[in-house]
């Protein structure tokens, strides 16, 4: 998927929500639990209930991770289930020597591997070029860089100063170097930035004014939908907003598919008129 | 597993070597294919092999998650065939938000969860410190944190100068604070040092000379044993120093367990003169 086909998306649903499927099995409506595959059950409904407000489906790895094999089924029928339109994100944060890059790359891009055919992975920078670039080698597959994340973490490194600035904005100029001869880093290369803070993003956009940001710090997060719009969005759009709480424990009963798609429509509603 | 613990048993066996289990089910002898999990029959026989002469085994994670849910068994199988006084890393360079962290620390230290049961997680500094807290919180768990790797990328962003010295440094002497309270983070932390420049890591031992590095590259990446030892060792050992390839691949015929162990041997020996 290009930039321009994922504007198009968000042109037409006119919205730029990603909808986070942090699903966490403990969180789950009880009546779910006698499901063969809940996680799956669960995540499935949730998006036949937003698919109409979403561009964009994050699966947080972590939780799937943390379910040993068969959490790995759940990812495979959650990825299954997401519309082919729909920009999907493995949020896993990985990074790691080149061969070993290679191999997280496949898992993830290569449906051969691991039986996952993802559009994009979230990458770690701190090991630099070798372990990103088997990423960008997937032809039509993006890595999405870890900038300036959400957490209050992100002061103890990520803004520490380096002598062309702070350390997130050396990652993102720096990134942009490692896409392949010939392609456009903006289709291939986005970064996560935290939305803590509104006047942070509005510096970020003299860096990447035309790259897509993914931006985690929206709903049970806190931040300001409107001041992330204000700031973040681009001619293109430019910008992902995921929401994965507010929408995915809207209600803890057998309602919570139509609450979830509530909640969606409610942001997706706020973003048309940012748009 | 303390310091002190991991020392007795490097005097024991008057080895500090790590075999690195990065199995690749594509390198495997031709006759394991036929049994119903090759990779972990290939272990089992590669440990079994080695045991008496390495003190730690570290699967790479990419390696087993890039074969889907059944890598997910056949790494529950290898951890289970490693005998219980060797020490035990989970090379997953893992790194997220805080109640993301939470997860992956349950994935590799809680049973309960995935079925695994690591003494320690490789755990990536980018996000900070309420990134790695959620690893130290386990009692009698390690963190391994990337502080400065063997790869070329490590000259991007780990070598640059911040206010108090290369990124690197920093990472070293900060996560130090992150410990719990009343524990000695020589018991907790250990730090990935790659093992290219023997002047650097004689550098890293004015920075913690009491902690143990993980030195990565040694064997088919090409560090030298012998200057790692000279300028990496401390009076409680302080070193693990890991080989994969040199040891998995020394032959790809029936005899590849004898011929991995002759290769453990010979690092053993050498070892053995540094102590």
């Amino acid at each position: 998927m290009t930039a321009n086909e994922l504007y198009a998306q968000i042109r037409r649903k006119q919205s730029y929500l990603c909808v986070g499927l942090d699903t966490d099995i403990r969180r789950l409506p009880a009546h779910l639990l006698r499901e063969p595959d809940p996680v799956a059950a669960f995540n499935r409904q949730i998006i036949e209930a937003t698919a109409e407000y979403a561009v964009a489906y994050k699966p947080n790895i972590a939780f799937y991770e943390a379910q040993g094999p068969r959490g790995w089924e759940s990812l495979q029928r959650t990825l299954e289930a997401i519309p082919k339109d729909c920009f999907t994100i493995a949020d896993a944060k990985r990074g790691d020597i080149g061969n070993t890059s290679d191999l997280y790359a496949r898992t993830f891009f290569d449906p051969q591997a691991a039986g996952l055919d993802f559009d994009s992975v979230t990458v770690a920078p701190y090991m630099g070029r070798d372990s990103v670039e088997p990423f960008l080698a997937y032809e039509n597959k993006w890595v999405i860089l870890l900038a300036l994340t959400s957490n209050p973490g992100s002061a103890d490194f990520q803004r520490l100063e380096t002598p062309a600035g702070p350390l997130y904005e050396t990652v993102m100029r720096t990134a942009q170097t490692w896409v392949p001869a010939g392609e456009d880093s903006v289709d291939r290369l986005m970064y996560v930035v935290g939305a803590t803070r509104a006047d942070q993003l509005a510096h970020i956009r003299t860096i990447v004014p035309d790259h897509f940001l993914l931006v985690p710090g929206v709903g049970a997060q806190g931040g300001s939908l409107a001041e992330v719009s204000q700031y973040g969005l681009n001619s293109r759009g430019g910008l992902l907003v995921n929401a994965s709480r507010s929408i995915l424990y809207a209600s803890d009963g057998p309602d919570f598919a139509l609450r979830a798609a509530d909640e969606a429509r409610k942001l997706q509603g706020e973003m048309r008129g940012y748009l």
